[in-house]
C-alpha cells in the first residue's frame, strides 16, 4: 500500500509516519518509483504499537525505539523484552538527593521485597515509585506496616500470576511479546478499575442513597 | 514558631511556604509583630498534605486548593469529598473528537459499569481512562471480554472495599479524611507492587534461572 492508505488505515497523519520513520521506529517502504515507497502489514502492525504505547504508555520516543529494537532482536529473551517495556512505562521517579527520610523508606522497600523473595532487580524503577509513595505516606503520619500492605500484595501476585501464565503456555515469541504489551497496557485497566471501584464503594458507605 | 522553623519542619523552602500561602492553599500565619507571623500544628499538617499530594498525585496547585477547600468545607460530604480527591488525580484523558473507536469502547465501558452495578456518575475520569485503553488493546487488535477483566474487577472490589470498610467504621471526619487521602496515595502501592510482582512472575517463567 501507499503512504496515504498507511495513514488512512493506521489512523495517523502522513507527517507523523514520516516522523516515525526519521526517528528510526518504523522501517522505510519498498521504493517502487523515484518517489514511491510501498508498505505492508508490518508496517501497519508497527505503526498500531507505535500508537498504543504512546497513547496509553505515554512513553517518548526513545522508550519506543528501545522497546520496538528489542521486540525485533531475537537474541533479546522474553524476560529482558519484559523488563525493556515495564522499565519505560511512566509514572517514573527519581530519588533525591540527601533525603534521609527517602532512604529509610527505600530500606523498607527492599526488605519487603526480599522478604517476599521476589526476583526483582536494584535498578527496577517499581522501587522508587513504592519508595515514593512511603514517604508520602508518612509524611501524613501514616504508619505503613506488613497488615496494611497485604491485600495489595496479594492483588498483585494473583494479576501477575494471572497475565504471566497465559503467556507461559504459549511457545510462539510473536503472540508472546504481543501478550507482553497486553500485559503492560492492563496496568491502567487495574488503575481505572479500582477508581471505578472506589467511588462505587465511597457511594454505598458515605453517598446520599 | 516562625516560618524559618516551618520550612525546617516541612521539609520546604521558605519561598515555597510564601507561594503557597499567596495561592490560597496555605492560612496566613497570625501576624506577632509588624513582619513577622506565627505559624502552628495546623500549618505543618497542611504542607504535608500538600507535599504529599504534589510529589505523589503530581497535582496542579489548582487541584490541591479544591481538595483543601473541600477538606475545610463542613458541608461537603465524605462521599464528594472523596469523588473531589479522585477525579483530580492524574493520569486523566481527554475524550478525542470523532473517534468512531472512542465511542464503541466508551459504550462498552458504560455497559460494564451498569452490569456490575456500580453507582459511579457518568462524569467520572476513570471512564474515559478505561476507555483509552480498550481503545489501545483493540489497535493491537486484543479483543477484550468479560473474562478477560474478571480478575481486574474481582481484585478492584476487593481492594475497594477493605480501603473503603476501614474507614466507614470511623465516625470522625477528620480521620476519614486522612483515610480517604491515604486511600487515593495507595493507588500508587498498588501500580508498584502490579510492577514488581510482574517483574517476579516474568523471572520465574521466562528468567534466566
Amino acid at each position: 500500500m501507499r503512504i496515504s492508505e498507511l495513514s488512512e488505515r493506521s489512523g495517523l497523519p502522513v507527517q507523523t509516519i514520516k516522523f516515525y520513520i526519521r526517528e528510526g521506529l518504523l522501517p522505510r517502504g519498498v521504493a517502487s518509483a523515484a518517489t514511491r515507497a510501498e508498505y505492508d502489514q508490518t508496517h501497519l502492525d508497527r505503526l498500531r504499537l507505535i500508537r498504543a504505547l504512546r497513547e496509553v504508555g505515554n512513553l517518548p520516543v526513545a522508550a519506543i525505539r528501545r522497546i520496538v529494537e528489542a521486540v525485533e532482536d531475537p537474541a533479546v529473551g522474553l524476560h529482558d523484552l519484559f523488563g525493556t517495556a515495564q522499565y519505560a512505562l511512566r509514572p517514573r521517579v527519581q530519588a533525591p538527593e540527601d533525603d534521609p527520610d527517602w532512604g529509610a523508606a527505600r530500606r523498607d522497600v527492599d526488605a519487603l521485597i526480599a522478604e517476599l523473595g521476589w526476583q526483582v532487580t536494584e535498578r527496577a524503577p517499581a522501587r522508587d515509585l513504592l519508595t515514593q509513595t512511603f514517604v508520602a505516606l508518612r509524611r501524613l503520619d501514616f504508619t505503613v506496616t506488613p497488615d496494611d500492605l497485604r491485600p495489595y500484595v496479594e492483588a498483585a501476585v494473583a494479576l501477575a500470576e494471572h497475565e504471566t501464565g497465559g503467556l507461559a503456555e504459549d511457545a510462539s515469541r510473536a503472540r508472546a511479546v504481543r501478550g507482553m504489551l497486553a500485559t503492560v497496557l492492563y496496568e491502567q485497566v487495574l488503575i481505572a478499575l479500582h477508581r471505578l471501584a472506589q467511588e462505587d464503594a465511597s457511594a454505598r458507605h458515605f453517598g446520599p442513597s
